[in-house]
């Protein structure tokens, strides 16, 4: 195939079967300017010169996998994840992915728009597929208040994380939570949170060292599972209290899901995402003998202890209580997790996932039966940009849509090894894993990006997208719920009878 | 509007907002034939001459309602339900309902495909929109298996409804579910059931006549809830014993919504089936003082005495816990209902819905806020059809679709009333209800045939829709699990020691 | 009935049937100085000079009620409550209770001692009967843990609570939470908790005032059921965390009762104590129209409206998943409660309940037949006297026991009114209902002190009941759990790998 | 020590501390002819010679337990359980057991008084301590009826079973657990099902042979959790159709815990029996590449392959969810499994329990933490003397229970083995279980029949325990509910209208 160019690029993409989330067709894609023009049977754009074509007959034609949470070149922890935007988005389409979400996250007291700024600076010249940012709100105040409404109108983000763990550094509290919460709903925004009690944390960590427990294994039992639940718990309440919709991300434990899944059946507006790592792998790693290897399972939440949480979430993933995948995807290498060999407080939170997502949400959730292949698009792609507004242009391959398509083998098999995966860091969680269902071409706004391992990539060719507020998805109901679900004051005739206080004195 | 033939039919909806289960965009809707041609902006066909065009700014063109469970002029408990399929029909288009499905029933020990033959008899000539039919098995044979792989191969059924209540009757035991079920299972049809149990009812209805209740309260108190509950756990638990997916119809309990909801959390392939009675109103109406007010409630399973049964059901339907609604349409007049006067079990059940289903679930569903239009359209079209496999033909406004079609107005309210329906009894469960959202239009295939409260329709008009098996919607999951979940005997060296059964006489 | 010295007293009750909550026997009981001496068929105690006989035929001898929860002359919310360790006493024994435990509560930053002593200043010259005292942890130093210490060492202090509600007043927050319940397991005492997440009440508060709300209602509105759920989860995660013993007082909604239920299913060492008022009225009252009405109900936290919550709280507390009742009295007149009259968050929180809460869990709970009489000894005393470890002084009829014990009537009935009831205030909530179960003579400490309505009491004449730490019902658990339970490091090589942090600057 | 007779047998045991289900005190027991006469500190019977006097001092000193559920010489399956009613009750009294409950099961259309006296015929003869007969209802007839309320009105049987599983064998279908359960509750038995779906298990046995499963494996694959949780489910609802308590004999599963726990939250009569199997191994044994190893943990129902359910059972057991446990004690050699070597349907199912139950309870359950030795008294002996309507003659140390007495020492350990148990046959599903919790005194009825590995038993000596109807601690919730919670007719005026069939005719 020879080099594309963006401009008047024209892509046919021809007898494949198109997997929408609705439903499965056998039909040819026609693409130009990155645009879908055309789906349907025996398509013949004219003229056919400066046509490239692919022939996909037995394959399967997905909209592009959308990653709604990695942290590329993260400073964090005294490192930075090893992955930047260049590194990172080229794994995103090798497995195809074609648009991460990131985090632009101010220390407290810092600027929210510097933040987003300084990420995007990162960011614009290397990304090689399309992206955008969520916003990390660490601390409140008038300004912050003023930088989420400018964030909103003039920067196209429309979701804000806030923490509930990492005490002293993003932790937010409840007061703080209800603030951003009720901010969120006015401007027509996604609150996300990372849920863990971080005062929890805090005082299991202590209590783990002084035990004499210092290897990564004491990550996980300073923060069982019971911490993230608490947390789910507790944001849930205080979103429902202002009306907020509320997306949790990284859901790492079958409590949470549960928790998640409950307030749903109230009608709660709140989505979960799970991620690669804990819908493929457990956290019966953190107690493995070699301390690299358990090392490399870090991150917060941690991964499981309880081997049937991985199948756990991934129905209810299949069923529609959990809603989206991201990965978390922050990579440290082993000498920079070995910041905390002595102490594992000191590890660098986070493990791959960008790369290896579809694979492994094909061969735990398609593979074994627990969903089709509609709702694999449904939950790698059509859900994350319905819930933040970007959908049909994303997460759908119909007319009119960015041509972010993947050309899938649902009978290849591949096996995840850090030896091959294209990813900066040395080690892999999902290591030997055999996974059916190969992404075989990625196509980012119609230009072939990667095909048969071959790379054809330049760093800034992805584009920073913009999501406008209030997605319909999320708030239809939410802004119905604001009209007719308000309380009105009991109609009384006043209180007339005497009116008695003590001046009680305590003594 | 001048007259339409059916024939070179074209029609022009211009300027509305197009709803689908995943989206809502302002656009018009170009049908010719019956189907859907295009849709777009500004559509401007030509010839001008000939064409109907309806204005519908400011209002919502949605797919055509399809009401899951219907008995039209149905031969039960000595009477015959009311409204035909004519009348039956006729009320469904002025409620926005533009196809049904109706179930054959043949006695025990009778012909399905007689049933089937009879019920399309007479359906045929009196229907005035789609429609296809579900079919019974009452019974278990080798014949009755030939015959249901006739129906699914020729006559295009894919669905067979199994009765857990009504002993004697229609009532299938454990053996006969669990073969009924392996049958679907292989033919590909979607094993359907009224899930009661059926004994307890008998036992508890010669229980409450026996301690002097005689009235409708009687019907509830001889089968609470738990009946129902127990029986919807006992079909899904055979149903999973041979990977057969379950559709589970008319839930009417929370009790019963709840099991269904958990086993889908599971993994389980299962549908609930709320309809427009136990999303719209209660069991409390069973101890209403006047006796053909309490007596016009009694259907099976009864709606439940608890007021907050229907906010409940609505949360899960919202939600994704349950799936489809009908509406188990089967009217009867006060003085048939009145073979019961003396004696509950006697009274005819059945309730209306047909018409009314659509406007009950938007005021309780979106206009309360609990789901939006889309999910809306989902839990009234589009899941139908994905389920019985009629999708994107029926189910979605889209090129290549059905033109079943109907112009919403969210904006408009109606009071529901005998008075003033189009059913052939003479009362209306939801009497005095007040409903946001009113059927303005109603398309058939094309056809504009009712506007404005007048009716354009012609008897045997509708067409039976046959529906392939093998839904893939249902059975992706279900045959993926064939090939990859099969238990596999453990390699074992020979048992090779002593054998010594003991010739035990017993005394 | 002449009267009674406590010296040298004797008293045999014959012939009633001796209730435990393990057993019913017909049994005389035999009485001196205060305790039970023998209990037995056909006692006949010499010399019968001097000895009272109570002839109990047909009646219930059971062990006096114990109110694990009471506020009396309470000074709140700028007011004190109206019933007096005086009054209050009298109409705990006019309605079968023989021993309460009030709180002591200092204000943040003030002695915990001194709160304790100022509490028992007031309670020794006036109780009719036995009394202990919780004390409450408002605020977190080191000091204040010296304090809990001595209170738990020298002055019989095994219980105390904290607050996650009234924000700036009593609150605490998690990390304090952690420290108390550290405390309280290291001490050996049961960490209490009123749970409710007060940030959320105090922002409810203003959202409901600002939108006009300012009756009673208001008072539910801000703070619905799950902000009680959410409290109670949280505490039950925190107290896990160190292996602490909770008791959640006034458990008012279902959605906590169920997260307690669960919690104890997993192992937690976990009790609930619904109160007289959640078992036995409802918060549809906050809407009733007549504001004195709906003020009398105000407490918190507040009662439901959700009219299934009394009957679902006593089914567990028939079950055993709640273990234990209190009252929460902490009565104020209407012109107390008026001081909210224009402004709901200023009316006094407190109701009634410790002359009722025997009668209306008989009525409730045992009429019903939802428990036996033997459970209801247990929830109503045993259980409190186990917990508090007072079992068996408290809490059983059986040799060796303090003589509390009530004659109780099955079949007698009373009907509950401010204006027959002995209690200070001039409402009652649950006026008009009509109570099967009478307590008909309440005996302290083997003094007959109300019979037939009439009482034999003098102020002071009741003791302070010291309690002991380590309660072994609460704590035998918990400390073989310190001992088998703990985690230990998994042994590994040290990493001698490479170490790199990077000196990440942020920009 | 010397040989005892039973006539005026004296017995001290001295300085143990003696616990019971509520508490536990340091105390000497003094028994005389088989009676508890004293307990307290320091007891000094006189004379002191022919007095046997135990020092026990730093022991426990604990009711015997009592095993609800054991077959001893049963004839089933071709075969006949190798422990006969001599060894079982030597093997029981090894392990600190003092009664057993047996079964009598009639084939269908046999009779149950024939079966009782049978069953009593090979027992009085052999049983080494008391014992008592459950009886099973596998038929209905107006005979079966009436041999019921002779076995409970001259024969002291108050508690029946029916079986939900073995199809054709035992099986009963709903209309005659109906029947059954509804005599159960007029005599004032205790229903008890063995619940599985006998129906699904046949269908599923010949499912898995036909997939040439015909390994042990099989035995569970055909009959998975879910099988037992429908049953118990269906049981339970038909149970509290009729208002008669049930007893849901071995809880394997959690799943079927979790229905008996759901059910009790809802106020139903309802407990459940786990058994030392599911409380101490679980069902990953059917896959061991040992047939011989797999098939020795054959039972019906299953044990489970998911490891978590042992301790899930233990804390449901330990919260009050789970009431009583047995031991289901059905034993077969090796050469007697091997029948089915061929085919898992022919493995004589059955395991061993009745020795080593108290151990395992005590290791799993009070060394982890879960319980204190309190709830192991109520679970091992205590609840099964109050259901079973024994109570306090069995189950407490109290004056006046029978001398039923075990010296438990808490801190010696011992391994469980097949060469070193007393069972009669030649496999132990615990082998090597190291238990914390030795009995190492029993004494039955006052008599020492077992010290420090040493037997003093004669066959024959223990006695046929009469149990009467109506247990209060079941029944007085029972009958408190039928006399105020029947429902009432609603009084209405007639129904004066015109009625109207249709004489329908089908074609």
């Amino acid at each position: 195939m020879p080099p594309q160019t963006r401009a008047r690029q024209r892509l046919l993409i021809k007898g494949g079967k198109v997997v929408n989330d609705d439903l499965s067709v056998v039909a040819d894609v026609y693409v130009e300017d990155g645009v879908v023009q055309q789906v349907g049977p025996n398509l013949n754009p004219e003229p056919s010169t400066g046509l490239v074509v692919l022939d996909v007959t037995n394959k399967l034609v997905i909209p592009g996998g959308i990653d709604t949470h990695t942290h590329m070149e993260f400073p964090f922890m005294g490192s930075r994840s090893k992955d930047d935007f260049y590194t990172g988005t080229k794994a995103a389409i090798a497995g195809g992915t074609t648009m991460i979400i990131d985090f632009a996250i101010p220390q407290k007291g810092c600027s929210l728009t510097e933040a987003f700024d300084t990420w995007k600076s990162w960011a614009d010249p290397k990304v090689c597929c399309d992206y955008s940012l969520h916003v990390a709100v660490t601390w409140w105040s008038n300004k912050v208040k003023q930088e989420m409404e400018t964030l909103v109108q003039n920067k196209g983000v429309n979701s804000f994380k806030m923490f509930m763990a990492y005490k002293d550094i993003y932790m937010v509290n409840d007061g703080e939570l209800y603030e951003a919460f009720s901010c969120c709903k006015e401007l027509g925004a996604v609150a996300q949170v990372h849920a863990e009690n971080g005062e929890l944390i805090a005082q299991g960590a202590k209590k783990m060292l002084a035990m004499g427990i210092t290897g990564p294994e004491g990550h996980e039992l300073c923060r069982p599972e019971e911490v993230e639940a608490e947390a789910t718990q507790r944001a849930i309440t205080i979103a429902n209290a202002v009306n907020c919709p509320l997306y949790v991300v990284h859901v790492m434990s079958k409590s949470s899901a549960k928790v998640i899944s409950n307030a749903r059946r109230e009608g709660k507006v709140v989505y979960g995402e799970p991620i690669a790592a804990s819908l493929g792998t457990d956290g019966t790693n953190y107690w493995n003998k070699d301390w690299a290897h358990a090392a490399a399972y870090v991150m917060g939440p941690p991964l499981r202890p309880d081997p049937s949480t991985p199948g756990f979430l991934m129905n209810l993933l299949a069923n529609g209580d959990l809603s989206v995948t991201g990965t978390d995807n922050c990579t440290f290498d082993i000498c920079q997790k070995a910041l905390g060999k002595d102490d594992f407080t000191k590890i660098p939170n986070g493990v791959n996932g960008v790369e290896d997502r579809m694979s492994v949400i094909w061969e735990k959730g398609v593979h074994s039966g627990k969903m089709d292949e509609n709702r694999f698009v449904a939950v790698t792609s059509t859900n994350a940009a319905k819930i933040f507004n970007l959908y049909p242009k994303k997460g759908r391959i119909a007319v009119g849509s960015d041509a972010d398509i993947v050309i899938w083998d649902p009978k290849a098999t591949r096996t995840i090894s850090a030896k091959t995966h294209h990813q900066a860091n040395n080690f892999n969680i999902f290591e030997g894993m055999v996974c059916h269902g190969v992404p075989v071409v990625t196509v980012s706004r119609g230009k072939v990006v990667y095909e048969g391992g071959v790379f054809n990539v330049t760093a800034g060719e992805g584009k920073y997208v913009s999501r406008p507020p209030f997605p319909p998805y999320v708030y239809k109901r939410v802004r119905q719920r604001e009209q007719v679900c308000q309380p009105v004051p009991v109609k009384r005739a006043p209180y007339t009878g005497t009116v008695s206080g003590s001046s009680v004195t305590r003594k």
